[in-house]
């Protein structure tokens, strides 16, 4: 079959690789009819270090169920299904708390050992624990806001919970990425009353005005801060979501919240520490979220997706083949695309 | 009057200065009657620079009413009253919600421009919103647990709050002073299922396990990672409360951290930035507290200090007149002493 692999910055190759294949009972074969390229696979494209093993992409899935172990009792041939960021049992301490993302038999796709979403089919380890049916046909006009429950909408919807998102809060998302765009959307679903869109990307901007940003902010550093306690009422916003990652980006989540307010943030970080002990300390500011348990999510989205309440299908403004995917990581990269979906 | 006054690290003194008096009618005037050092006065005898301006210091203590300003209407002379150690108007729209140490018109005992509670008698800004009455009288037996409410048993409380420790939580306590020992009362209060001290001193870790600890911990770094980890379970703790404030600590607090869990801060933050920022993240553990809103919790806790159920006054060790608090302040330095009272 043939899938994405990384070999360093820059160097996105579509090659021929081993088939997918079920390897353990709990297993399921999934050949994947739309996937996605993420903000997050911009890291490597941009740092990873040269190698000649390559590591396999994309974490982001929907797909036909092709053939399930022989312990697998939730999903059968034939069903469409969505797969999360991370895989997880559905049964361990965290899954039941809703922490998917901590399970303790769960991990993550691709990489040199698992398939990635980015390629033609999936071993979908844990699949009763991970993968939830979709009642709609393999190619439903529906399937871009579908796809984004495997991370996007669902990371967005984390970052306003970690931030205390809620009816009356005054709300600040920090980057316009497709993170940010559905934290806008997630915060506008939850109830704020004020949402800040912190921002340069005219065409991201336009489209955060339709998913419920009030305002903008284009400014950096200093004069964000400053502009957002302006726009907040002098002391900043009750819920901040970073949804970049950079220190710069955190420093500045970190110093427009306001005091008692909180900080979800969904961006990997970049840096080793996290800014601004000193200032978030002194005004009880919360830091909360990681990697969203979108699995616990697709059910409370779910049925928003299906009733057209929400649309977070609409953040991507690319559609691709494979082959088209190397190219699709230089749009994203250059601020071409804001997210690209691949079609198989 | 007299009162204390700090030139520089290890430069405390006991001195004449100009008596304290009412100048804004929403002032109070108060005579201390028991004062005390807190752990967090010990970074600037630490520190502090040496200069000709020194610094009144002490944000603890219970006094009694002397006169009122014209506008003051909650207190009145006589009244025996605990003052919390940040001072705020009760009006503003963040002590509305419960954090006073935000208060628009709020600030902090001593310094170069108001009264420090290691002294004779304080000018009480804000009185109305600040001064808490006390139904007892000035020199009742539980005057030390009455005057840790002004700071540690509140602060403790808020660590535990921050933390979210709640019935059947693991929680795990980061230092042995005052503020670490009223941590465990707090989590114990609260209804935690198991407490872990992390603390190195044999008469602290005594008082910690009265206080309802049901392990210490006292190696440090890795190894007491790995030791709280195996005590709750292999996962780490549900609720840790930072009660130090230097980077190190911060960092084992985060990684003895459950995923999922919480952090909650007190220890006022000695490095600029917070460590571990990549495992927090993976772990969804969120990092809340600050400077405890004590004034929020007074009600709450006096009853149970009143009725005798919590007697956090125990973490008193030393007692002193105004005259000894030079000696006290070295004498906690030197961990002679947890936490030392001032009688006056």
């Amino acid at each position: 079959m043939r899938a994405t692999v990384m070999y360093g910055a820059g160097d996105v190759r579509v090659e021929t690789v081993p088939d997918a294949r079920i390897v353990e009972p709990t297993d399921a074969l999934v050949t994947v009819t739309r996937a996605c390229i993420c903000g997050s696979d911009l890291w490597p494209y941009k740092n990873m270090e040269h190698g000649d093993a390559g590591v396999r992409m994309g974490h982001e899935f929907i797909g036909v169920v092709e053939a399930v172990g022989a312990a697998v009792r939730t999903v059968k041939r034939g069903d469409v299904v969505v797969a999360p960021f991370a895989w997880s049992d559905g049964t361990c301490e965290f899954c039941r708390e809703g922490l998917q993302t901590s399970c303790l038999h769960g991990g993550w796709w691709g990489g040199t050992k698992l398939d990635g979403g980015q390629g033609e089919a999936v071993r979908v380890p844990q699949a009763d624990g991970t993968l939830v049916v979709l009642p709609v046909g393999r190619d439903d006009a529906l399937m871009p806001s579908l796809l984004t429950l495997s991370d996007v909408m669902g990371t967005g919807h984390h970052a306003a919970l970690a931030a205390k998102v809620g009816p009356g809060k005054r709300v600040a998302v920090v980057g316009d990425g497709a993170v940010g765009l559905c934290g806008v959307l997630a915060a506008r679903r939850l109830g704020a009353e004020q949402i800040v869109l912190l921002g340069r990307h005219p065409d991201r901007i336009a489209l955060a005005r339709e998913f419920g940003a009030t305002d903008v902010v284009s400014e950096r550093g200093d004069e964000a801060v400053e502009r957002v306690r302006e726009l907040t009422g002098g002391h900043g916003a009750h819920s901040v979501l970073e949804c970049v990652g950079l220190d710069q980006s955190m420093d500045t989540a970190l110093r427009i919240a306001r005091p008692g307010g909180a900080v979800g943030r969904v961006g990997v970080p970049q840096d080793a520490t996290i800014p601004a002990a000193r200032p978030t300390f002194y005004g009880n500011v919360t830091i909360a979220g990681g990697p969203a348990p979108v699995r616990a999510y697709i059910e409370a989205l779910l049925p928003d997706v299906l009733e057209g309440r929400i649309e977070p299908g609409r953040v991507f403004d690319r559609v691709t083949t494979l082959d088209g995917v190397p190219d699709g990581y230089r749009a994203m990269h250059d601020r071409e695309a804001i997210k690209v979906m691949i079609a198989f």
